[in-house]
């Protein structure tokens, strides 16, 4: 089994979304103490090479990430984890909330990795758990307005109760392709700063390459084909440039923040909830397979 | 006949790379005088939209660009055009050199827009005009290892001649994709930081795509393809950026700077000269045509 | 009389905030109408020199501004504008917070060189007229958090009103300056990124350059002194930048934006209005020189 | 004893300009053998705080540096020292020259941060070891044009020697501060982009601020004074941005890129070398505090 590179070769833990409480802490860490409630960053990179030293640490070819064979993942009772990686909860953080840590640093990534801001007009293709997320990290960086599409119109409906402020139903036929470029142009009403293709389809990153303005960006984050084909070049040539993104990096801090402030709330992505029993982990990645209306499932001790 | 959206509805001069002799100025005009010498930049730009107010009036769209119909291009014995998109040329160079300042323009605006400088290593797929061009600039903003690749050995030594480090030749065949990035990188000896793809074609992005670096960019200039089959995703989640170009802003002074200091000697891209008459132009643009080692066929009044 | 290197040599129509109705358009003008309302932007620029070029119009030396001599201002019944710089209020906007865009485009031009988002903590200091448009900006740019201090409760009891997080009453005298420095940083919780100066005194600089966390910036928008006294040297060896900013570029559309959206209401700071009446305007400028609880005095015609 | 926070306590070791050869690595050290002649980068950073995390590790502040109380330099017979910071020296750059990547860093450090290319005309202020390396590095970094000023006319000779393209002596009076603006600008025959302040005095920063153009940046490197006194609103009113420089990071690779190729010869600059016995350290202090024509000394085992 293998997932890019990263192939397994013996059963291993999995899991890299997670929060818990401090069991005991290291003789040299100062600024935690057991007890406290800490959601943990997933990767340990070498902080030696030279993307560490120029702050990419999350291209770090010696990146130890939970759930990347060979290492194993968070999806256990207990973890060891270097403290500078745990980020203390602040006191209106749910764990739960902590854990949304993690996807929601995706969207944050890429939200800066794309420079949105308050001049910024977003487009979102895929109302998936990552396009909800990239939507409510493209509100919480100021995005004055975002649209978004998807094939289907339940998901739709959850990103409308999100925040979007316009939503396109689309097909999955290449056919449509031109004139679902009219239709979001025309919803934003201005021309389209950035896209976010949080599907990576053919037909989605043509959309994008298509609707998005001169000088404007695409982001891709979706990573359904590997090999796409695709309009780039009139893209290029109309200096759309494509950007983008692996992860994350150094992006708990804020995620935090926005939690503790309120400006994004995590807890309508939460539909489900399990013990961390063989049962319910069964039953748990059953739902998550299913879709549907599933977004996250959350495991609590 | 058309050129992507350029229609061609109507006989029209075409011919955008230009230098000649002030023959008359605006009464408001200050800086020029009958009988300068000077280069000039072809795109007259609105100066009123977001664009322009932004800086990046290369993409505005009411530009009138020399033979971009329906404005009528610079193939003729005058022309009339604001004075300030008229550079003076230094004493030290020609008007021969001064028309070179367009192609070599898109170098440049590639380079600035890929950040090139004396720590970024850069791969040129392509050894044609844009290439070469493209390796001037490089070598210019400081890159301290260029390497090449052209299917061509005869374009390949003459980027050797015009300073590139290493030159790999490769086939047409996307079967040898594979080997030849790893050629390119071996002879590269570190990490790729830019490419630029001077071809368009599947297989000169897909080596970009693959060749670079974590972190790095593809600057895409060439244009053969407008659709293309290229492993987006895998590049996208390496952070590796493509970035587009459309023709160049505000480069005729540093072009200029170039050419006056030395640091870029466009005098061997100029293989062939031609007086302005019937019969030459004829003769010309089958030359030009003929390929070969034809690079800039040049017309002197 | 001179302001700067601005020098008044005969009389002259003063003013550069304003909005109106068209009254008349030029026969090219397609996207006015008679009957808009609209903001003006102030100064017009050569569109020509090299820094208006590169996008920074508003350093150009060949501006035309309202009310900087030579240049007639806007406190008229009419004014002759280019249609490129009048910009259509959205219906929700009234004419005196049309009028607003200019003094609220300094604070997003600060901000936007400061480049103020949602991970940006912010110190004001000073709070008068610009200090709290500076806020307000901060604010719809995403800043986290804005402390801010000023000499005079009342003012800062109406930055408390306009959403500053913490406010700190400071003194003028320098011997207090250390204690102040640690009592904002004591406010802000965690390091200052960016600190705006609106006052510009060779205290309040000082606070910014003490206070301001190594790797953030200080923007120095008061100009108080011309020449300052301050510890400039072991900031820079802290790596705190210093950024001045002149007027603003390319604002109105932002500006106008954040009203419609009312991510900033300006109404609050308009707290006297007069008529333009020879009457009234005398009271006008009496009532703004007083000071006091006048913030913005707007006529209306 | 202190040197700003750095406080003498008790006897220890100085030094941290070093180059060496490997004596014995650490048991996972893959990438370093005995005997391999390496340049050291003297600071170690914690890796874990949010300067490092984001790439400006320069500014971390849990930072160990050569030299720096309490930790001891490397003016000694051996040190130990993380392998993530010893740089492989190329074949044909010699111990010395290895050791000078120190001091080329700041050059380096600084010309990064003010974005120093082929496009940007420099003035340095200041032609002692600092000034002269910033020469160097801007000529390595593109810049087209360097302007140089000093008190000392031998200072300038170097200077020129070196590479600068104009030399201005000044004075030490203020009187002259308005008369030596003009004569900068008239050397350098277009606007100053960057300007080097070298020094530190209120004389060199007031010309710097005076002669830089609007847009323009001023880096501050020389550290005279503490407390300024100086014309900062003036130039921030036409943005012209104070950038501090603290050391360095990552820059070891670059100046042995620079070294290896030529591009930068720091040889000129050792001007005195001596054993690294009692007698002949006494001695290279005294040459080095008399100042004169020494600009670098050297100790060789």
């Amino acid at each position: 089994m293998r997932c890019a590179n990263f192939i397994v070769k013996k059963p291993m833990v999995i899991g890299h979304e997670c929060a818990g409480i401090i069991e005991a802490i290291g003789s040299e860490v100062k600024n935690l103490a057991p007890g406290d409630r800490v959601a943990l960053e997933p990767g340990i990179s070498c902080s030696r090479c030279n993307l560490c030293k120029n702050g990419r640490y999350n291209l770090c070819r010696e990146m130890r990430f939970f759930g990347s064979p060979p290492t194993n993942g968070s999806l256990a009772n207990k973890v060891v984890h270097p403290a500078s990686l745990c980020y203390k909860l602040p006191e209106n953080v749910s764990l739960e909330e902590g854990a949304m840590c993690e996807p929601l640093s995706v969207g944050v990534h890429a939200c800066r990795r794309a420079q949105v801001g308050p001049e910024t007009t977003v487009l979102i293709l895929g109302a998936g758990p990552i396009g909800l997320i990239t939507l409510l990290a493209a509100r919480a960086f100021g995005a004055p307005r975002v649209v978004m599409t998807d094939v289907d119109e339940s998901r739709l409906a959850i990103a409308k109760s999100l925040g979007a402020d316009e939503l396109i139903q689309v097909s999955t036929e290449m056919k449509d392709a031109s004139e679902e470029v009219v239709n979001v142009q025309t919803a934003m009403g201005s021309g389209i700063d950035v896209t976010f293709d949080c599907v990576g389809y053919n037909k989605t990153m043509t959309t994008a390459l298509n609707a998005t303005r001169s000088g404007g960006k695409v982001c891709l984050i979706g990573l359904a084909l590997s090999e796409m084909t695709i309009p780039l070049t009139p893209a290029a040539a109309r200096e759309v440039d494509v950007i983008g993104i692996f992860r994350y990096r150094n992006t708990w801090p804020l995620c935090l923040d926005f939690l503790k402030t309120g400006k994004i709330d995590v807890k309508p992505l939460i539909t489900h909830r399990f013990k961390f029993t063989q049962e319910d982990v069964d039953a748990a990645f059953e739902t998550s397979a299913r879709g549907g209306n599933a977004i996250k499932c959350m495991f609590n001790l």
